[in-house]
């Protein structure tokens, strides 16, 4: 059985996908800046895909700013923010401890540059709240920045209010939707967001392309300087059939939210479920207020990296944490953010399943990782300490 | 007829190139920081692609990274070489007043954070020589950025002389090649080029992608902070597909430099002559130091917006100057740096031909543009005042 449960790294992409790129590689090629009629028919594919991704998030298309991915969207969130703040005299910024580092990194520049960054405590469910929030903003404060979901736990913050306190308090709101677009309903009025950064690989659309919404009025700062592309504030001639591959996409996938989490919660629970029947294991994040793909597990005497190369040879990929900090060997600032040890962090697996997960897949999963699990434990010199009592169980 | 002579605005992909794309959509479609073998396959594909690319162009892999396109390398290229003069107090740059924007207001950027500009003046022939950067270097220059091949004009400028005399003052030299990587031979090692940028679909490849190359030593600055990908300097997931596009596209290109030129060179030189028999018109760039595919002229009391638009009524796909600027009014600064007064700049036509171009279109081009601008002329009071003798050519 092969089993792909890493879609939170990133996912295959559609056949709408792809076929709504296609026409744009060699017959509407043209550059959308050229004033010929080449490049205006790809101008106005453009404007069309602008139109239908506002559409879909509830914004107005010239809030619409394509990039080439989520974290360039991050990037250009937090800085434009900043400097915004900046220009009042304002240079205190909120987010939280377990953001993906598109954003801490980013913050970690601008933490050089004078900015002061309160990063938020993250209770065990992975869930901020939005009291934590008000209470942490300062008359100084130009921006709350908190994730949609986290793309390795999972869990969904309460956006909307988070949204609102801000709102009240006159503080910008971005949030990293890197994880939720296309898998959870966004309606940006609604939900009193003013910058959002979403990526288009996440949900089975192309990579290389992304979207960083900024509500008007907002003056974005470049990352990217040049070309006066994207009303001047991001260089470089547009994507063009990335942009549309990933207009189809999310509209595949917005149309079909509902119906697929009707599919997954219960598979999701299910699996949840037969995990939490090996030994010494637990659920990172809520079980409930997470993404209904998101399934991810702490193994006490497990070595994370060992347990993905087994469950690879029983054709399940899957992952420790984000792809994105895969090369590194320090335990994941996620997992130490919601308050495991570093002994308990380095045994995770995130099973992060598609849409068209089977039951059967599911029993399998379960089976399979239970099997890994226990081999590797009858093997490791730490787990014949834990159970012959010379050390103690963390997860008990 | 229908001619599209626009490739230096953007190219048509190629069969070679969507091809090459296409499996990593749907099939090798895993994240290459994935541990699993799906992301392990798409892992070795993005080291092969790096390895052809760096062969390419002569260079290794290592000293290859992958960008979202041109304007985003020039962009990293000039902030990390200004970064590293800066820390030992060198914060003078050199370049030239005919840069693309994307290296121009990256220096505009630069020179607020408190880095001396020096941009050259460009002769009328619109080719910078190697005195003129020498002459420019003092003791705290820390980087020349010179453009290969002019975007508007084609004119290539000496980039194995210019980077000797950086190379022998110990100054880091780049060179924006977006226009030159896949038309004209480059060799890294043999040039003295320390960074270069170049963008896939200038040659056919795709679009949303370019490489930064930088000699192994120097630090890159990232331009966008996040994940640790590309050696921790370019965060974001990379985008394979296009990365295996480019791959193909530039081997595919570079194979056939010779061979395209032959083709080109006599088919330019033919269009060329045959536009110098306009009244009043004037080739810009040196006739034959520029790109095989590069034909750009002014004709005098022509507003250059209507005569693209006429040509495109005639099948023809042609542009003023670059598509990057075709929003604004103002005059192609390079036609300015070449000493173009504003009312002959604002009459211009780039025909950037494509590599399968025939006599029969060149000999279709000459009849259309010239019987396009004698339409717009007798219709011009301008035009009127100049052959009554109202007002004096410029263009003799």
């Amino acid at each position: 059985m092969n089993i792909y449960a890493d879609n939170a790294a990133t996912t295959k992409m559609s056949k709408a996908a792809i076929e709504a790129m296609l026409p744009y590689m060699d017959e509407i090629y043209g550059n959308p800046s050229s004033l010929h009629s080449v490049g205006q028919r790809a101008n106005e594919a453009l404007a069309d895909a602008r139109m239908r991704i506002a559409t879909l998030l509830n914004c107005e298309p010239r809030e619409i700013t394509f990039t080439s991915g989520g974290s360039e969207a991050d990037n250009q969130a937090l800085i434009s923010a900043a400097k915004l703040g900046e220009r009042v005299g304002k240079k205190h910024i909120i987010s939280t401890a377990f953001e993906h580092h598109a954003v801490l990194h980013t913050l970690d520049k601008l933490g050089k540059m004078g900015f002061e960054i309160t990063l938020l405590d993250v209770p065990e469910n992975g869930l901020i709240t939005p009291e934590e929030v008000e209470a942490a903003i300062r008359p100084d404060t130009c921006l709350v920045s908190v994730m949609y979901a986290n793309n390795e736990i999972g869990t969904v913050q309460p956006i909307t209010e988070i949204g609102a306190v801000c709102r009240a308090h006159g503080v910008l709101f971005h949030t990293d939707a890197v994880q939720a677009a296309g898998h959870l309903h966004i309606d940006i009025k609604a939900q009193n967001i003013d910058m959002l950064s979403l990526s288009a690989h996440k949900f089975h659309g192309p990579k290389g392309i992304g979207v960083l919404y900024s509500k008007k009025g907002i003056l974005l700062s470049n990352v990217i300087e040049g070309g006066a592309q994207e009303r001047g504030k991001r260089a470089g001639t547009e994507n063009l059939p990335a942009i549309m591959g990933m207009a189809a996409a999310l509209e595949e996938a917005c149309h079909s939210i509902d119906e697929h989490a009707a599919h997954l919660i219960p598979l999701r629970n299910k699996l949840i479920d037969g995990l939490a029947q090996i030994p010494h294991s637990i659920l990172n994040g809520d079980k409930d207020k997470r993404l209904p793909s998101n399934v991810h597990f702490c193994f006490e005497g497990i070595e994370g990296e060992s347990l993905l190369l087994l469950l690879d040879d029983k054709g399940i990929c899957a992952s420790s944490g984000s792809a994105c900090t895969s090369g590194s060997l320090d335990p994941s600032h996620v997992l130490l953010a919601i308050g495991r040890p570093h002994e308990i962090a380095h045994g995770s697996l995130r099973l992060s399943l598609s849409e068209d997960v089977t039951e059967e897949e599911v029993d399998y999963m379960i089976q399979a990782v239970t099997d890994v699990v226990t081999y590797l434990r009858n093997m490791s010199p730490v787990w014949r300490e834990l159970t012959s009592g010379k050390s103690e169980f963390i997860i008990k």
